[in-house]
């Protein structure tokens, strides 16, 4: 059995802290060694153009994010590790596309639609400020999942819509133009611990209540220090529940020592102590890694080997895939005989078949056509290709598909059913 | 003097007729011979992928189109001529391009409104059918323009709009980013000779009233025949207005046949005859072509390897110049230091400088910054860059612009305006 194919992108911004780390570098890392995975993590650059148009915090960024990661145990040599700008097949693919996507889809995207909402709201022009990038997103995020042919996309509950975009969009193409595509499952991260941040809120910079995770040793034991704790002295038994403290021990201890912390805060430990251990505790974790970050960007030429490791590996695939799906939608050398994808198909087909086709009119449509070339049966349209292949499924397997299904059927002239049916009992006979 | 750099984009769909050659090939191959000029030509076949969803016709026309551009005498070695999906750095561009897209700005092209008319017209919901591709086809044409910096771009009346639009997404990134293109001109074909059809009205594949311009000997004999004529008799004078047969011969003939042929007309020249002048003044044009044609066609390994001429030079054209853009936004390898351009910058600006950029409200501005990083004045908002331009512009020129300006300028708490007029001074002394 092949590896299943684990996808994500990291959004080159700001500098990580603890919360970034519990939540998501520390579990993705650990979700790579898995036996029968094969990760590819990217850092989303062309993603970051469309907020960020200052080029030194881009560049800058790139670099910190990249080290935090490589700091934190990622193996490049085991995860394809890359940044999206160094595979621009990426964007060759998000034209390809971008010319199957419909318009309507775009226009429903949650993202697009908040700043819509906010516009509105202000009375001002219901596009202001809106670039066609934050449009168009969810288009690329679509070519960065389907150009490695990713099964498994973790994300956030705000990201499913955009996986199925990405399975509409994948499913348009391959009803144009052949079977390219596997359709990519989101994978929903319920369990994404949240970690407390120092005033109790969840950890956040927009909050201002973060810890670093690479900060020197001696800050990180000050700012431990300052997480805010309710006023029961020493002796007093302390509540677990709702405890910033207790809840970031908890993420970076093991199960044994988080019991006997959760009986210290019973007998009351004084909350002094409590933090001291939290700050040992962590700085434990961190302290290899930080030795680790601080020489990486010492040396910026490290983290750019090491990216160069997966992105050799993931252009030479992305590059070999792109081709071929160029050549699908007819981009290819005057030197390849014309029609030649055509007449393999038609010397194999001593059957009937069903071609799947779009219209001007934008719905999606399917013909029975005899091995002759004779059209036996017009369907519809569908908004979807999806419906469309339900009923060619319906009709291929079911032998009274052909009766149920009359409302999406239409008749041809001079074709009398009982052909249609023979010609759909042989497609069956033959399967 | 460096040439004029002029680009013009071929949609590769359908067989070339008298008029295409007439209209477009031959004026636009005798404009490449030029002195001073330089010539982008390229098969737009990215674009086509927007309608055409059959890659083998994608493939057929594109094959039939360079064929007949090379017949008719282009010369590769001089043109660039080139698939636009052989330099695919433009649909990287494309990307870059669409971060700093108004998303507004597409929404109010001519070709999607047209869409959205007719959809609205017909009780459908606005997008119906309406793909991304069609929405987004006005920035891969400002791409397809910028990646080579043209100057000019032939375009008829109902492209002109596309052009602004090129020069608008140009000036949006040359404000964020540094002045890395150039902006083009549109040229208007105002004198375009409009060929006449079998029927009289327009050479249009819409009225089916076409001669296919490499039609054989005998089949264009047959064809000119059935140009439709009035029913004078031989003998009787001719009207040369309004005459199809008359402007064909026109657009053929030299201006000395020309006036003979309206002499003839005049003296009562017969139908029949009148057409025999035409087919052989037509067919004494054609036929090297044709025979160059019906080689080509023949042996498509040929165009394939007169198109590799123009797409080797346009590729690394386009690639270095995409090296440079990515620098530009941020995408640069790590092993550069960090802030360098910055760096260069400040060691260069011992003087104050204006420095734009663009607010989360989509809106430009600029700022005045005294050479230690001091504010010293803060624009209000543009909608855009050109507007926040000129205002830098005047300020830089003009002593008195600080206050003929106020309206466009905030004051900075802290800082008295004779400073501020210290440092325009120091500027305009400067320059």
């Amino acid at each position: 059995m092949s590896a299943i194919r684990f996808l994500s992108g990291i959004t080159p911004s700001g500098t990580p802290h603890l919360g970034n780390y519990a939540g998501m570098i520390r579990p993705a890392i650990r979700a790579s060694r898995t036996a029968g995975v094969e990760s590819f993590y990217f850092l989303a650059d062309y993603h970051a153009l469309i907020k960020a148009h200052d080029p030194e915090r881009v560049h800058r960024s790139t670099l910190e994010i990249a080290a935090s990661w490589l700091a934190a145990g990622l193996d490049p040599e085991h995860v394809t590790f890359y940044r999206q700008s160094a595979v621009p097949e990426v964007t060759e693919l998000t034209w390809l596309l971008t010319c199957v996507t419909g318009k309507g889809v775009l226009n429903r995207a949650h993202a697009y639609k908040a700043s819509q909402d906010k516009n509105v709201e202000a009375g001002r022009d219901i596009d202001d400020g809106v670039t066609a990038g934050l449009f168009m997103y969810p288009v690329l995020m679509a070519a960065d999942i389907l150009i490695f042919n990713a099964n498994k996309v973790p994300v956030g509950r705000d990201q499913i819509q955009h996986i199925e975009m990405t399975r509409d969009i994948a499913s348009s193409f391959n009803h144009l133009y052949g079977d390219h595509f596997t359709l990519p499952d989101a994978v929903i991260e319920e369990s994404v611990a949240t970690i407390a941040g120092l005033d109790g809120r969840k950890m956040s910079k927009s909050y201002d209540n973060t810890i670093p995770l690479f900060t020197p040793r001696d800050q990180l034991r000050k700012l431990v220090g300052s997480i805010v704790t309710d006023s029961r002295a020493p002796g007093e038994p302390k509540e677990v529940e709702g405890s910033a403290l207790f809840q970031l021990y908890q993420a970076f201890a093991t199960p044994e020592q988080t019991e006997a912390m959760r009986k210290s805060f019973a007998a009351g430990i004084s909350w002094g102590e409590a933090k001291e251990s939290l700050f040992e505790c962590i700085d434990a974790e961190v302290s290899p890694m930080r030795a680790r970050y601080d020489d990486l960007m010492a040396h910026p030429e490290k983290v750019e080997a090491a990216l160069e490791i997966g992105e050799r590996r993931a252009r030479e695939k992305a590059h070999a895939f792109v081709q071929t799906l160029r050549g699908a939608v007819g981009l290819r050398s005057l030197r390849e005989p014309q029609g030649h994808k055509k007449v393999a198909k038609d010397t194999r087909a001593a059957l009937p078949s069903f071609k799947q086709y779009r219209e001007a009119d934008g719905r999606f449509y399917f013909k029975l056509v005899a091995a002759d070339g004779t059209l036996l049966l017009q369907s519809t349209g569908f908004t979807a290709p999806k419906e469309a292949g339900q009923v060619i499924g319906q009709l291929q397997k079911d032998a009274d598909a052909l009766s149920a299904l009359a409302a999406h059927l239409t008749p041809v002239e001079g074709v009398v059913s009982a052909d249609v049916q023979a010609a759909l009992d042989a497609l069956r006979n033959a399967a």
